[in-house]
């Protein structure tokens, strides 16, 4: 509805989780649209300059405007300067630091002012860790929740954790959430100590990489492994509880 | 973990979600693996064979191998031969009808018996009307839960609903669900009935194709929309309830 003729598109360019090849995990078509894109807003101007030049070869980078969300100010970015680009029938990428702009990353603001200004929003295909562990994790796909980070005061994050039980045990809902990766291996090391040993964890760290493990077990299981020497330490990780259904 | 040289490995492969071309949404690295895969597990046996000659040139669809999920008996599926093939070193590929298999969509049983056993399981790039529309809707991805359907009963479709109202209202959680398509237009009326006009509701209708729409707007809105003969009848959409922080 609306009429968004001659106005300017806002494309949602997920980006790479690691270190792979662009034709890993990017269409052929948004390869084509990153060469052709000449304003982007972004979470980080230079590793988004370093990314575009990387993927697209034979980019002119210094002819690219490209605006900041500023982390300080809620990301906020140049609204009016944006807007107006829109207006005048400018195509405008967003590209967080990894993954998809807007889901565990910033970019949800920029959407929101092109929904209220009758812009058109296309979010483009490409990887997210919270959905290419879901689909790999064997658990329920029809009823999840995503918690962002825990918290991390250690009443609140045993609350919530117990209450992740809950919901799997009571509801089979898959219970997803990130941690920082130099406290991996503490986390799951809590999580066997908290929850009971026959709950299902799936861990999947370096996804989309060459170095990519996902594996799904009891926690009883995972518990012995640590013991073992597991150790997932400051590696790009995302955990799930669930329950494996039979 | 787990040693698992010499097996082969389980690809989960999502596909399209609506008529497009596969350049559009599929790295150039999936359409290489689609052209090597010989052994596949599908939700139906003669769309994937009709996706596959459309998608990879030249490919032979009579030499492969296509198991399908039995939706009649819980998408079992002949988890003896096709772990054994895995075993033996043979890579297979899951498909099913449109999006991500195990997300909202069959294939998670395969993946659960392929970490029992020890297999690598390798979830790759690709569309989910999920993802996308949260993306787009430019609500809160950094707390979402996915329902599936919403209930058929009357009494437990309000119950559900207003839950829904209560968690993004105190906890700014988005909500996000799905309907059968010749239902779209009703369950967009009943949101407008049932829940506070003020509440926000972002609706995505034929994700990734050339008809492609996606609406974020206060309930308030969509009402009159309706009155004004708005229609999504039929067209395969998403519905997602939020708020529009500032």
């Amino acid at each position: 509805m609306g009429n968004n003729e001659g106005l300017g598109k806002l494309y949602l360019i997920p980006i790479e989780l690691g270190n792979v090849e662009v034709e890993q995990y990017q269409p052929q078509r948004t390869l084509e649209l990153l060469g052709r894109l000449r304003y982007y807003v972004v979470e980080n101007a230079r590793t988004a300059r370093r990314y575009l030049s990387r993927s697209v070869p034979g980019l002119d980078i210094s002819s690219l405007t490209i605006y900041e969300l500023d982390k300080h100010q809620g990301y906020s970015y140049p609204r009016e300067e944006v807007m107006e680009l829109l207006r005048q029938g400018e195509d405008v990428g967003v590209m967080s630091e990894a993954g998809c702009p807007g889901v565990a990353d910033p970019g949800h603001r920029v959407v929101i002012d092109c929904h209220r200004a009758g812009m058109r929003v296309v979010p483009l295909v490409g990887p997210s860790s919270i959905l290419l562990s879901l689909m790999a994790s064997g658990f329920n796909g029809q009823y999840f929740t995503f918690y962002g980070y825990l918290p991390h005061d250690r009443a609140s994050r045993r609350q919530q954790l117990l209450e992740c039980q809950r919901r799997v045990l009571d509801k089979g809902e898959t219970q997803i959430f990130i941690e920082a990766p130099y406290r991996n291996d503490q986390l799951i090391r809590e999580l066997c100590d908290l929850l009971s040993p026959t709950l299902c964890l799936s861990v999947a760290v370096d996804l989309t990489t060459s170095e990519e493990e996902i594996t799904t077990l009891p926690l009883s299981i995972w518990s012995k492994r640590l013991k073992g020497g597991l150790s997932y330490h400051k590696r790009p990780a995302i955990f799930l509880l669930g329950r494996e259904d039979d």
